[in-house]
């Protein structure tokens, strides 16, 4: 027997689907969407569709971008093209771009390398970042995956993938915290640490 | 300066809207979205809508219903509509409905009496109730209110506006758990509450 009118179900069971929302807690929202006027459902509607419609990811970085052509940071001429700041996630660029230290561009291989989860070099994008050092103008390439277990091993592979081109291959100083998030650091601690790189 | 792209942006200002939803986890929702093909993101955002558009509540019962008219349990020729079970929410019918001993109609207040949030009498469904009790149908009401000092003082105040019109009114025994709510009670607490009801 039915107690929940079908299509409030269904909203519950979409809220379930997200990561960390439990059934309770999908019921919970499905409520408070209900309690509000219907523009504004209709509003939170249309921002889900808007963002996975409009963005798309960069043809040179890959970091999110909206609209077809290159991000902001590629398509600006401030930034050094010469550098290039490679990170697991898009989150990364945020974390990075908060400290205002950098002024490089990026390359986002959305993962890290985890053979134990079945991610593979063919999974992050590895060979984009190839074919960009292979282009000849970028000098350096800063490692600055997560100081953790997988984000070491992705820099030490990268390291050796990266070495037959003659570029200089650099990692974060461990100013950010070991086995921490770099997307959780604070604005100094990854100052230092992009200070402190050192050639690997 | 900007670093996320606008359209995921307000994506996260508008999950973070949230009850329980910070800024961190809604951007992890955000993330998620962007991972899922764009079909599952529109049967996402389609079912929200959905769900806002035809969920109504029942004229009798105030209870969520799809559509117009009543819902299936006042619809229904098997429930007894001499007996009405009070409830704050529709979550509590549904908890009532899991114990399978219950079969009268229900009705739904939509929220208890709370001076301190500045809920009054006319902030719920209690107009409608004496309306319908008022019609001379009825001839039990359970109280079926959180057994918490607000769901209390709810039912105290709606024994009293009853007592005018001759109806038995009880109060579910307190089998369910002093201080707890309803929603997390299990179905043989439930069905000991409803055998040992007492007038009030």
């Amino acid at each position: 027997m039915e107690y929940f009118p079908p299509a409030l179900e269904k909203m519950v069971e979409q809220f379930a689907r997200l990561p960390g929302i439990g059934h309770k807690t999908a019921q919970r929202l499905a409520f408070f969407v209900l309690s509000l006027p219907e523009n504004e459902v209709e509003q939170f509607a249309q921002a889900i569709l808007e963002a996975k419609r409009s963005i798309a990811l960069c043809p040179v970085c890959q970091n999110l971008t909206e609209g077809e052509g290159l991000c902001p940071i590629c398509a600006s001429e401030k930034r050094d093209g010469s550098v290039v700041c490679v990170v697991a996630d898009p989150k990364d660029v945020i974390a990075m771009e908060r400290a205002r230290e950098y002024h490089g561009t990026y390359h986002v291989l959305h993962g890290v390398l985890s053979p134990m989860n079945g991610v593979g070099p063919d999974d992050l994008y590895i060979k984009s970042l190839l074919d960009r050092v292979a282009q000849g103008e970028i000098q350096e390439v800063i490692m600055a995956t997560n100081p953790d277990t997988e984000g070491e091993a992705t820099a030490m592979y990268l390291s050796r993938m990266l070495k037959p081109f003659g570029v200089k291959v650099t990692r974060l100083a461990y100013g950010v915290p070991v086995g921490g998030h770099l997307e959780y650091a604070d604005d100094a601690t990854l100052m230092r640490a992009l200070e402190g790189r050192r050639e690997m």
